[in-house]
């Protein structure tokens, strides 16, 4: 089977790394369609044992600089692991759901936040950055194989899906605290795009609220957000 | 006066663009030494109010593309800000301590969340990133201006000029959770490097605490967690 640059209609995926790839078998072995190492990747104690799991798990593993060249064209990258894509579906309880994120780096550092506090449920409403690029796969440091992640045309689908969810939105417009709130189980956490956050019209149909801060800044970015919510709601059941 | 590639020992950092060029001319004009301009910059009612607000303020204005190839070879940035590199120096009061931080755009996130949470104070242990870096001063999205940055050459010299301060170090082998913690006042929210985190000596002169989340992830990145403890420190500050 012919490497390819990843492209969003492609069917697998890339683990760019050696981490990555220990977590893509760690987590998702049955997922894994192949291990790419290259003629530079030295053959360390831990490139051995990885290399054993494949072979215990009947993932074939090949030589092949080509694909590096290919995928990770900077270059250090020794190990890469390729996998399918599946489409997921949330199931009922608590989610983050974000409206048109735009950047892969942001969304990989939201999805390893949230894999951290136990929301392993998010969606996605379209348009939004690809979940599967490999640079959201990287910056989530693996979390992405903890997580489910689903995409919704528009915000009145996700509701229909999810009638009994509270829908908390984050709008600087708010004039409700988050420190202040109070919760209803399950809950929807619902973060807007960079650069324009959520339209004014989500305030008829979710809780409005804010994370004041000072003058001096003019929102706190789009992750800080998010992850200062999840931290918030869901501290109690990490406290004890 | 040449225009130089920025370096750690140039007496001049820039600000690269024109959302932070307003940051400078609105926050720290008296430091700001030229703006350039460059023959593609498209005279815009903002741009224009920007030049005329330098001229009211006597800071010199040049037409320059060469200015554009040293500082921002990659394009895109219409109007640099020079300004003076100045060595501040911390005032009795809560710190952000950042002891070996290595990343310009983890510091400039780090930063901006700082100003917005109104610790405008921050310490940073060395070898550290250069918080003049123009990488910091756009991640910082122009906060830079709001806060002073002070180096220490270790942590005892920073013990000794705020004997008073709580120290409180940010710690995955402390018991002690974010969310259950007594404070007192002034406060110092220690954070290490973003591989390696603190040493373990830390333990020893502060306080430890753990943000708690699950096993899915190693732990929380280094903005992300200062970001929430500044959240936690300061929140009844902003509630009211």
């Amino acid at each position: 089977m012919k490497v390819q640059r990843y492209r969003k209609e492609s069917e697998v995926s890339y683990a760019l790394g050696t981490t990555l790839t220990y977590e893509l078998i760690g987590c998702a072995p049955n997922r894994a369609t192949r291990i790419f190492v290259n003629s530079a990747t030295e053959r360390t104690e831990g490139i051995e044992r990885l290399l054993e799991r494949c072979r215990e798990l009947g993932i074939p593993v090949e030589e092949s600089d080509k694909a590096f060249h290919i995928l990770s064209p900077k270059g250090n990258c020794y190990v890469i692991g390729e996998f399918k894509k599946t489409q997921e579906r949330l199931e009922q309880g608590c989610h983050l759901v974000l409206v048109n994120p735009s950047d892969a780096g942001n969304l990989g550092t939201i999805i390893r936040t949230a894999a951290g506090f136990g929301i392993e449920s998010i969606a996605i409403v379209r348009p939004g950055v690809d979940y599967y690029d490999p640079r959201v796969i990287r910056a989530s440091m693996g979390a992405v194989f903890h997580v489910a992640v689903e995409y919704f045309d528009n915000i009145q689908q996700y509701r229909e899906r999810f009638p009994e969810n509270s829908l908390y939105a984050f709008m600087l417009s708010s004039s409700m605290s988050l420190a202040e709130l109070e919760r209803r189980e399950p809950y929807s956490l619902v973060f807007g795009n960079e650069a324009t956050g959520l339209p004014a019209e989500y305030g008829d149909f979710c809780q409005g609220v804010v994370i004041r801060h000072s003058r001096n800044i003019d929102s706190l970015n789009l992750p800080m957000a998010a992850g200062i919510a999840m931290y918030e709601f869901t501290k109690d059941r990490w406290s004890l």
